[in-house]
């Protein structure tokens, strides 16, 4: 927890050989952060290998050097250095985790808020916007100029967990970060497009049908949409194509508390929950369902259960938390 | 066309009472600009009445200062200086263009390419992502520090015409001035939150419905979409509650061209037409029908015709346009 930037950077610069490794389903911002740290130590001269559990999903292909990653662990005493990035919990780093671990020094580089701290130096910081944006400090710190290949990852990465500026997270800091990764030649409309103009028209097919669900409860104050194994199967699309689907009822200007249910492939109903404001912490409510996140987004997920059960149990929860505050004036004034 | 900014901070320095006015249907950016200027020019101790045509959308209500818009022109003698913002053509200053443009001097503040010069001093940088940033700058050749609810209506001026930073028009600086902005105390997720998550839930029906209308032409490079009056009425919605529809179909990753028509109150059909990439312009689509625009985001508007007569001419345009180019290896690879 105490570690500073500079412990880290020493540590990259003793090391020869690097493990790098992120949480697993890893979004923009994990893969970002990867690909460029990865880039980064090879212009260092290091070696790397970069791990990831699964494929790198589609939606991510776009990332330079996103096709060049590992699911290949091997021996591990290759490695004098693994770097766990975005990862707040070592259970996050998937089914290798122990074996990651058993490299020494094992660094951590991340910015979620409530982590279980591992690994034997880590540099937590949950004021910053993302883990890409604590890569580019470390760029920094090293002496390294980014390649455009680089730039272009943190930029995503960036872009990724701030909904592109959006979230409360970003920071007078961010967008200077961001406008020194514009100059090292990021267009950021190709960034913006390749992540957020990415429907297939079944995708959108799918949304059509998902908005058709809509149910709105407590004046207005919540807003729950689903996605049925029906749907998935009618249109064509898969789990992965509802992303940033929470985001419609979360638009509503009434909505305080969003929630997406979702039946996906291995009988198991998966749900994103989404709140405004400060006096409405849905990682309280995920919680209680055995899951987890922050305060404004969270998420968990019920494995042989009906969709309609999930629904009425999460409904009377949610009931709870508007009745408690979550709806106050305060909340209602942002 | 070659006044610099300078002589536009020294003629606002001369003058005592500002007439400000901007375009009709006045945007984030057109009011942001204009409250802001407004509020800077107050501070320096003149006299500032701002100009609107029409009452303030309630879309744009939550901008400091929205309420104190004058919708009376009166007489204009007794102004000895007018500012015209983000208003690239005299007729969209709206009925009253002439006896503004009789104050001398008439300043113009714009960043609209292919713009109609007009008025005695034209700033006018098409390089600028918004009019935001130029009002921006020139507060700081005023020497003026701004207030909360001027850096407030600059970022959203900003936000609002670079769709959060997602536009080609973001530049480096445009990402310096944003974070100089949250520096003087913008928070940035309240501005996205009014801008983007104002969704009342007759606007959500009224996009089941429009996306409903999703029609795809020239192997999924055309993608159309409608709204009727019919549509209007059923939901309880009108014109001003389509603003951001025309990116759904945009998002569709094999579209090239992008377009929207509807039919508004006044047996008029409305169309707004987006494209990608440099090879892709629909502003000279929107020429062929009277409108103008930009080369990625233009629009145009038929009286007297039914939306299937535009919808056929349209199509015919917008083939034409595939064929020349638009769909070509340069375009797609974007």
């Amino acid at each position: 927890m105490n570690t500073v930037p500079e412990d880290i950077a020493l540590a990259v610069e003793k090391g020869r050989s690097f493990l790098l490794a992120t949480h697993i389903y890893p979004d923009g911002d994990a893969l970002g952060s990867l690909l460029a740290l990865g880039d980064i130590l090879k212009v260092m001269g290091k070696d790397v290998f970069l791990y990831t559990e699964e494929p790198v999903s589609h939606l991510y292909e776009f990332l330079p050097g996103s096709d060049g990653l590992g699911e290949r662990l091997g021996d591990v005493a290759r490695f004098d250095c693994a770097i766990a990035l975005d990862c707040g919990d070592r259970f996050r780093l998937g089914r290798r985790a122990d074996r990651i671990l058993t490299v020494k020094p094992t660094l951590m580089i991340d910015h979620h808020a409530g982590h279980k701290l591992f690994g034997d130096l880590q540099w937590v910081e949950p004021g910053r916007s993302s883990t890409g944006e604590m890569v580019f400090e470390l760029s920094r710190r090293l002496g390294v100029g980014l390649s455009r290949d680089a730039a272009f990852c943190l930029y995503a990465a960036i872009v990724s967990d701030t909904g592109s500026f959006k979230y409360s997270c970003t920071s007078p800091r961010t967008m200077r970060i961001a406008a020194d990764l514009l100059d090292a030649g990021v267009d950021p409309a190709e960034v913006a497009g390749k992540l957020f103009d990415n429907f297939t028209l079944n995708r959108l097919r799918l949304l059509k049908r998902v908005l058709e669900t809509l149910e709105m409860h407590a004046d207005g104050g919540i807003a729950i949409i689903l996605a049925t194994r029906a749907m998935f199967a009618d249109t064509g699309t898969r789990g992965a194509d509802t992303e940033n689907f929470i985001n419609y009822p979360r638009s509503l200007a009434t909505v305080r508390v969003a929630a997406f249910l979702k039946e996906t492939d291995e009988s198991l109903v998966s749900v994103s929950l989404r709140s405004k404001g400060e006096h409405c912490n849905v990682a309280r409510i995920a919680a209680l369902f055995g899951g987890g996140g922050h305060r404004n987004a969270a998420g968990f997920k019920c494995p042989n259960i009906s969709l309609e059960e999930v629904r009425v149990g999460l409904l009377v929860r949610l009931r709870e938390l508007m009745a408690t505050g979550c709806g106050g004036d305060e909340a209602q004034g942002r």
